[in-house]
């Protein structure tokens, strides 16, 4: 298998770049990027490159030619331009950026914060890799963000098997700071992070309208919910803790009816672990494509807290593009993907 | 001024001997320890002494008889014992513990598990030194903990102006590392706390019923609430970040009501900064006795957040126990209070 | 007295800020910046402001017109240009700037990296304001800068005093994120310095020349030293790891002569303290003004290590310049600087 | 093959155990505790296993049974009584312990503080496992200390070569804190390391005598040279900067030499990266079995600066311990070796 990989930059194309270098069944990579970086990035690579690797100018014709597939871990904006000449080609591409995770153009334009989306004719081609719940078959995958990974994982037990008052959902989300990207500004200078804790883009962040899309997927009556997102002093890692109100009829079989249910959803998912009351740190799955989810329900306020964690660079976006990656080629579900938690 | 100062060996003892070093009525220091450690204490307080200070062998008449107040920052379980002989004595006491900050021993004995609480004639002369909110008047004041702090300076205009569904308060806090002490364990080691988020305690933190009784104070009806409590990775600040419900018919004119509410309570408070919908991060705070609390409210979901934020260390112990002390003696508010933020 | 702060928006300014606030003797401070800037600045500081103050339009007659003194706490290449007009008015100004640090003003240049250095006549009515060894007298002073500050009070009683080989000279500094400044570059993201350590500048800092430059004042024969300088994950503090080779002749009584230097040198210094073989970590001081100073020689191997630590924003910066300031008018030593490290 | 692993709670047996269910010549491993912990460690275990493995009650005999050699991960003092047996059985032992590093026991005694050391017959019989220089052949190998690779593999160039005024070596080594292992102390509190920088154990570091054991291997005439240690504010990473004085004459050829012979020494080593002028950080190797050595000079002082940087679990502990269990069994040198630094 050859794989074409663009964006290798950032931190989601980095952690692609070292899941590839440990993949079976991946043979060579071509990391594709502007002309005058080549050298530069040649270097760069050279450092961590196990298996055979090319650095190549970024062109279309050349990618599709000499590659099975391709990898996008480029930003914003890039792919909405280019995903019908890959689809029309039925050239298999898997894109971690978020271009055409939604199936309106017009939520696209407003979250994104730009003029176009994607042609509505892309989008209707495009299927959304959450792994765990949408086999890959399409060409196109759109992978999810990391913010929606870990709450679509969290609530799905939730949401899917109406256990809660679907109204009273609030998602209080943090991130460490690998989550804002490599792109240099004042959020991301080391004395505002350092012994800080803070909040941003409450009710305002990208990743919302890909949670609700695929949670109408789910309810189709699903009403907005509240999303904050803070911005955790560390590097990598995510927790979305997950508040909802569990109907007073309800309350006596709660628990065992979510233990259940979580038991029905995950119990094959290799990379789901449900710690139940234990509730999961960060160090329980950074470094690793794990989820861990755990849960606890007071029957006093009728208040379910379920906690959901991913490496957000590993399960939030690269390691779930190699499982979405070995879904579509029939690969085994695990190959690659073998990292245990750093732990320490 | 002299004043006495049990436990100076804890972070909130510790900060409490730097605030004194700094406040203008206070003439001398002397601190009482445990005959063993006189010696230690002297010199490693003379790294930072300021004023004249003495390290005193602890005696209750040798105290009384050369100070004219005390602080204690003791661990649980030293000043149930101590309490009543001090308030028979009419002898001025600002207890940074836990001790008797519930007026109904009952709650004591489960949530500090342990099998005795302060005698209830000790309780019924004991004032919780909220400082914002009671007059520091009694002789005996019983300064509140950390995350009570935060969490009733924030949900005081929910709560008080009946401004939100009681039933639907969900409380997620967070602090750094200093807030579980100076106690060796497996929670505080360096390896567990860097790069990790956690959850701990729960609904069963042992701030809870001291949050509760005031609320009940401000509202008796006030039912039980979701308490969620988690560790920064960092060593000094306290974020509650407060979810409630709003009524479908206030949610019209609830923005313009939560704003007055919040300017009537705390326009005159030198402590408290309302920062509106800007919300606070912890290094507006961190260093100084200031609380700073913002808000957003989304109509769409009826949600009001409402992020308060602390030193936990200074307004949520020692800070506040000189506000205490401001009040009770007459000082001036913000006097030995005039640190400023770290900020850097 | 009516002071002019001039650059008050990077740390080391922000700190001067903060110091004044709390300075007896300082009744006004005006902040000067760009006209574009006055409302933010105006905001921005009122948030920790406890005394009267302005922000006005940078004019140097205003600012003469209207203030007995100025801090410079400008970035590189400002004060060169106008320090002469300020000694022609004999306008007093301490400036935290390296520009004018260097006789030489070919030595600026080089280390500097720039064309043109101050005139020669305004670097010959500059003095270099080490506050625990010159005397600030004239009108115009260079504030230190803190890898400078560090490593000239640990070498003093080594290089005044001939206690060791010159030549043997090693000086093995660490410095927090602050030092860096507020610039925005992949050294200061969060991502590159957290759970990182990372060397820069070996022998190649622009503080080099300063240090040279006094120790020249001390022994005129100084040769040149190793000086390495390396990027803690911390915000604020720095130490200077200092070695060098005793002769073999010195050894025996080696031990008392460096006490004994040390004692001499520094017992009336209310800012250094000196901790003997117990070597200071970076708490023992950051947030204060304090320098600390420990040692420990190795008679097998000839080799006396002294470590010496300061906040670089304090003592390293704005501390060191309000020491100054105290000296020029007659104020207290101590005055403004009573700030306790923050320890916790 | 069949391996046994007996220690697995502390931090290097973590990573070993990591380490080795990702080796492809490991089929099973069996993890040896005591009695009481077998329940706690098995579940614990169970998060991570990707093979089948078991935990066993700590018995030679039945270890020796059924496995086909062990690795030990114990805390000082536990091998030193049991090596002998292991070694008249023939039973390959990797031990990744300081009990038998030193060929005298006289000086195990001193520098591990303690009465008794490892029979002469067992030390006899045990090989020093750094991996680049001793091939591992004998039954029994001490597998080297973390501050001994890093320091070791940065110093043989110059020592070996005679490159450097043995006299004057300084090393100014520092290491992040799982160095200090798991156990709870004051100096791994997270209060006293967060943002904070110390010295400890300068010039009495245990692993000093194993430095110098090989040194002398390489130079018999080699003197004792400065080492000083540091605690960083991070988990994993150590690096290890070496200053020495190079001799009038030579340098005008040295910088060449110096290239000359690190290319020679580490041309076909896979866990040697020599970066040359460029020096390398932490983040260069941490999560990698990579030793990162990059180098400068200093014509005019004469002074060299070589910096080792490598993971202290890793390369300093469990990753060195697999390069010889590879090199003992004839495996592939990179066998269960191919993690990359973290990077992010």
């Amino acid at each position: 298998m050859k794989v074409a990989v663009v964006g290798v930059t950032g931190y989601g194309g980095k952690i692609l770049w070292q899941l590839l270098q440990q993949h079976p069944n991946v043979t060579a990579v071509t990391v594709y990027t502007r002309q005058a970086d080549l050298t530069a990035l040649q270097n760069q690579l050279a450092w961590s490159a196990i298996k055979p690797f090319t650095v190549a100018n970024f062109d279309v014709d050349e990618l599709m030619a000499n590659n099975n597939m391709a990898f996008f871990a480029t930003s914003a904006g890039v792919t909405k331009d280019l995903a019908l000449t890959f689809m029309q080609a039925r050239f298999p591409v898997i894109d971690l950026s978020g271009d055409l995770r939604l199936q309106d153009g017009a939520q696209y334009q407003q979250w994104y914060q730009t003029d176009t989306a994607a042609p509505a004719e892309a989008l209707a081609q495009t299927s959304y890799g959450l792994a765990e719940f949408n086999q890959a078959t399409g060409a196109y995958i759109a992978n999810p963000g990391c913010y929606a990974t870990a709450t679509l994982l969290g609530l799905a037990p939730l949401v899917q098997g109406d256990l809660v008052d679907l109204d009273s959902i609030i998602v209080d989300a943090k991130s460490g700071v690998s989550g804002a990207g490599k792109k240099l500004s004042d959020s991301t200078h080391y004395a505002n992070v350092d012994e800080n804790f803070s909040l941003y883009k409450v009710n305002a962040h990208q990743h919302i309208p890909e949670i609700m899309q695929q949670l109408q997927v789910w309810q189709p009556q699903m009403p907005p919910f509240q999303f904050t997102t803070g911005l955790l002093p560390l590097n990598r890692g995510l927790m979305a803790t997950i508040y909802a109100k569990v109907a007073p009829a309800d309350v006596f079989e709660f628990e065992e009816k979510l233990a259940l249910t979580l038991e029905k959803l995950y119990a094959d998912q290799p990379f789901v672990k449900v710690t139940g009351q234990q509730l999961p740190d960060l160090k329980a799955v950074v470094g690793s494509n794990l989820t861990a989810i755990g849960w606890q329900f007071n029957p006093q306020t009728r208040t379910v807290m379920v906690v959901s964690v991913i490496d957000n660079l590993v399960k939030g976006a690269a390691g779930q593009a190699i499982q979405n990656f070995n879904q579509l080629f029939g690969f085994a579900q695990t190959a690659g993907l073998g990292q245990l938690p750093f732990d320490i």
